[in-house]
């Protein structure tokens, strides 16, 4: 086993979850992970914790979503989901495609059904993360090599350090009202964030992490948004988006790429076709894009906006959680004629802060 | 896709569990076996059943129980089993020694521990069966392909004609109260089955099936015992068996490899050192011996008994069901110089049956 999969384990385990002994632990990866979840098993065991194995296939899932003609909450994974304390999941897989033929409202009915079981995951310890496979080298146009690489130096990165230089943006972020986002012709939003929070990601929930993220209120987003990067979802790439938001809800929308998949995502629901997070890359060791939201989000010089569910600890009491089934991360390239504002002040001018030299 | 895989999910949603609208389903799958999975996933969804796709992986068991102290049974397991009504569990792998270093007190530890979480598994609708590996191909000494013709042959018998054939059995010991085994110089026993009941297996919970089974009275078997066939437990051969029982326990044991491997295993419980089990092998069309207990055990020309557990179904309402957290079958090969007697009259002889052509 190459040594890196045993460190990957352990920053899961140590960094990331804190597993420990009595942990009713579910670790889902996919096939390829195999020698990820032996680590994990191996940990697991260590500490006096208890996993619950689960496969992560696109192909399964591919094959039972395309031969249902509905959904519903299954009570055996809701009791399993409910007893356990710790969820590691992580992405893989050999053909990053494998559902590309799952039409858009199938995926929407399913995650509809799936949206409360869901909810009870994320309110437990979790972690995501990325087993590095030939699939996704592929996506990103790197040798599978070169891929492993990247993958494992990123999630190895020393987070304490990463944290205390995204606090900066956290203080600015937790003492402001308004965020103003400007990029090139296609961005001018302005999103209201009064009364939420801004968390720190240090490589807990997602690993790599590296994000200053919050939510902004329900009704409180205007304007045009472009988002330069294309993103993959449900096995096929979006591309080219705009947005036009007003009193918070999505008024139109176009995509140079996929329109549909895009109308099926905001046609989950009603929290589907609004704003239910603002991230902040802030992890400048992810130096290219891999068309994988994990990695791309967290870039330097990129915000993101995902539409549907928002992250309730990041909601504060007095405004209201945008629940969705859906969420779907969309990135702003921020490195040239771009600024954030935060109440009428320049914080970050093409991809440099206001606390970091150069600006 | 090989359709044979197909078919080979076919036999088991609609002969061996009867999977059904809303059925909650444990498909549990090593991951050279996830062809089989999808086929499994694509018929829930057409039924209307929710699968949970657990991996059954050895290499993440051994690394689990090798690195634990004691075991305790997990929540999240016993929710999940629960609340499933259909599991569905295939045997496969790359390696059948690799849980070889694990040491038999700390299975014996971990099925103690799992035992009440594996009695709920049992008493739900259940299938074990096997997918095609090398693994099993190398320990059966044939090759990959011809093992696949094999297996899937095996699976796809006419059960119906197969348990036809089977009810002769059943009968002659459903009527009787004592079954006297004899096999050369090192077998003659003798089973007290007065009370309980003789099941009838058609490739239900075993496929492939092919047995007629039920448990002695718990106390009631004499004698001595010499198990020809070698079986693999924990990924190490134990062969040459020798068990001597007076009034159900086994008083002495021996084995010409791997003893310590079978004391672990008797020393499990009180009930693994008693017969929970005695079966019949009646399938004539696994006409090879693989190694392989699923296989072996359903044979013509053989008989079998388990220590440990007893299936409850087998056991009559004035008896007591055999618990134990084990359930080890061993098999004796009744070709030549054999006899089974039932109440003192000879029922087979050199493995030809009383109701067939040549007795």
């Amino acid at each position: 086993m190459d040594p890196r999969v045993r460190e990957h384990a352990e920053t899961i385990a140590n960094h990331s979850t804190g597993i420990e002994a009595g942990d009713d632990v579910v670790i889902q990866l996919p096939k390829e992970a195999e020698d990820l979840a032996v680590a994990l098993h191996e940990i697991s065991g260590d500490r006096g914790a208890n996993p619950v194995y689960l496969n992560y296939s696109k192909r399964a899932d591919r094959a039972f979503k395309r031969a249902s003609e509905g959904f519903e909450e299954p009570a055996h994974r809701r009791a399993l989901y409910e007893e356990t304390d710790v969820f590691v999941i992580a992405r893989g897989g050999l053909n990053v495609t494998e559902d590309a033929d799952v039409d858009p409202e199938t995926n929407a009915a399913y995650n509809r059904a799936m949206e409360d079981v869901k909810r009870t995951r994320l309110s437990k310890t979790w972690c995501l993360t990325q087993f590095p496979t030939s699939g996704h080298a592929q996506l990103a146009g790197m040798s599978t090599e070169a891929y492993e690489d990247f993958v494992w130096d990123a999630v190895s990165l020393d987070w304490e350090a990463q944290r205390e230089f995204q606090a900066g943006m956290v203080d600015i972020l937790d003492e402001g009202d308004e965020v103003r986002i400007r990029s090139g012709d296609g961005t001018d939003l302005t999103l209201d964030i009064s009364g939420n929070s801004a968390l720190n990601d240090g490589g807990e929930k997602n690993l790599p992490g590296g994000e200053v993220f919050t939510a902004p209120v329900r009704d409180g987003v205007d304007g045009e948004v472009y988002f330069d990067l294309p993103l993959y979802r449900y096995g096929r790439e979006i591309e080219g988006v705009r947005l036009r938001f007003e009193d918070g809800e999505v008024v139109s929308h176009s995509a140079e790429r996929n329109e549909d998949l895009l109308s099926g995502i905001l046609g989950t629901d009603e929290g589907a076709r609004r704003l239910g997070e603002l991230g902040i890359g802030m992890n400048r060791q992810i130096d290219r894009f891999t068309y994988n939201m994990l990695f791309d989000e967290k870039m330097g010089d990129t915000v993101h906006m995902a539409v549907g569910s928002a992250y309730p600890e990041t909601v504060g009491e007095e405004n209201e959680v945008n629940e969705s089934a859906e969420h779907v991360d969309m990135i702003v390239d921020m490195s040239e004629d771009s600024v954030i504002e935060v109440d009428g002040e320049v914080v970050q001018r093409n991809g440099t802060f206001v606390f970091e030299e150069g600006f």
